[in-house]
């Protein structure tokens, strides 16, 4: 992706130093500094503080750390707990340690497993383009491009590869309370990437899906069940409802990673409740009058019947469809058989 | 309401300074100060600015300010062209002025508004408060309270009465970015109540209603059309089709002066633009990238179908039986006739 025309990557692993070096996704838009990555301890504080977030990305960073662990003689078994530990709703954090795990060569298997994303990312983008028209309004939630994947993004794969074919498009952002993901993160990679795009606060989507004036909605995932239910950032599931109602194509884009085919259904899915102070405070200011409680789930699910479609590296797929990606995919077959 | 123990009132009017008393919305939750208002200019800041925001309260404030400029031999077309003009939505604002333009007496006939605002929302509470179920969780959007009417409010009136009758209640208070006004108002309100709250992101809506952790929803209306389609805050109309989805019955308190019976339906309501710099900064600090473009309409409008009831001061109605309130309302019923 590019930062101030640089080429940079989210995640990125120094094999001389034995260093995972992320890109400090706190620190955006205002400032682009990195994280060093040293042991699983700082893996897992980078993980759970938000340092790296975004399904994907999690999955390459935690490889990386059992990489990284594997090389400092550490305990894999300890090290994998830990790790799984740090947010419960993400998926792609579990297939990649597991896919460590069951390596002999876990710094092969990371840095196969990192180009994997970078590919499925742009399989994932020459995929959904298609599903752009020339002179359409994308709606995006939250931040699934190249910061939350390693590069190039998911949901927003599409929307690049649109831009990168010449087609003129506009994205409209809604900001993604209460981390404001959308307004800081996805803002950033529209900008850097000289794509139109226009911030909304969350309550106003369906207000523009009501006008007419978003012709289809692409969103990440963070875990997506055997039939099609997922999980993604809060707010997620009302974008979806609203664009049933408004006949708005609501896609979700997401390499075969982030399906969980050991369950059913999204109610198996756990929900992560974060911090009160992320709703109460913003930029470190109260927001809120003193010893005011907040409720602060992080996901939440998506039943499959609102979802128009799932962009995978292995195309395009209905809900009814999963079963086909199952089966495309030999890795998650077997290890769930 | 309360504040801080001592009653206060976010609208009032010292006949003696023949000056207009508002409690600075703006500067809540951190700090209770008052802005005077000392001329109709001034009022029609207040109320472009929002230190005085809500449809009845921006109605009085109007009122007050006609009453004001009458006294003061302004010429009060003029001076009623200037405050119609601050903010195009609500409708309360274009009610009071016409009461004050057709009055001999612009004073008496303000005093007499603020009086039967502070009584309407007193009947809005008894009557909605009788479809609050002990016990029960109550979400609400914006703020729709004693701030924003003069005193009691409308959507946060059966509340209040419900806590005066010893019910056990608990409110769910979705923030309503850009402006914050329930993680601001709202909650400093229900904190003064000492009724129990909890802050949500938007976003987060419909996650509890899909989790049966809603009873009811009531919400507040800037203007109201014939057909029972409304213009609320933006977000509310999200709120509505969230409702209708999970099952979750959802009320409209507003008095009659929201009611515009001179339109069919809630495509001729104005929908006001405010600000990009309302959703890209927040508390002063810029959230998104430099040079980022925002959309921010201040309200949407919610078809009268997610419509389950109008609390008003005549009783609770559904969208189909709007013709009786009209029928209830003399005044509403010749003016537009």
């Amino acid at each position: 992706m590019k930062a101030n025309g640089k080429e940079v990557r989210s995640v990125e692993y120094d094999k001389e130093r034995n260093v995972i070096r992320l890109i400090d996704q706190r620190a955006l838009p205002e400032e682009l500094k990195f994280f060093e990555v040293g042991d699983y301890k700082e893996a897992c504080y980078a993980i759970k503080d938000m340092v790296v977030r975004g399904a994907p990305a999690i999955g390459v960073t935690a490889a990386f750390a059992m990489a990284q662990a594997h090389l400092q003689k550490k305990d894999l078994k300890e090290v994998a707990g830990a790790l799984r530990a740090t947010r419960p709703t993400a998926y792609d954090l579990n297939y990649a340690i597991d896919r460590m795990l069951e390596s002999e060569d876990p710094l092969r298997a990371a840095m196969e497993y990192y180009d994997s994303i970078l590919d499925k990312g742009k399989r994932i983008g020459d995929y959904g383009e298609a599903l752009i028209r020339d002179g359409s309004t994308v709606m995006t939630h939250c931040n699934a491009g190249a910061l939350a994947t390693a590069d190039y993004g998911t949901a927003l794969a599409p929307i690049r590869r649109a831009k990168e074919k010449g087609k003129k498009i506009k994205v409209l952002v809604s900001e993604t309370r209460p981390r404001l993901q959308g307004a800081k993160l996805t803002a950033w990679e529209l900008s850097n990437e000289g794509i139109e795009y226009y911030i909304i606060a969350d309550g106003a989507s369906g207000y523009f899906m009501k006008k007419g004036m978003v012709d289809l909605i692409i969103v990440g995932a963070d875990r997506i069940a055997s039939n099609g239910d997922f999980a993604n950032k809060i707010g997620t599931y009302e974008k979806s409802v609203l664009a049933k109602e408004n006949g708005v194509p609501f896609y979700v884009a997401a390499p075969v990673s982030t399906f969980d085919f050991s369950i059913d259904t999204g109610s198996e899915i756990p929900i992560e409740e974060r911090s009160e102070d992320e709703v109460l405070f913003i930029s470190g200011k109260r927001i809120a009058p003193q010893n005011s409680r907040a409720l602060n789930p992080a996901f939440d699910v998506t039943p499959c019947d609102y979802v128009t479609g799932f962009i995978t590296e292995y195309g395009v797929f209905k809900p009814e469809e999963i079963k086909k990606i199952r089966e495309k995919n030999h890795y998650a077959q077997g290890r769930v058989a």
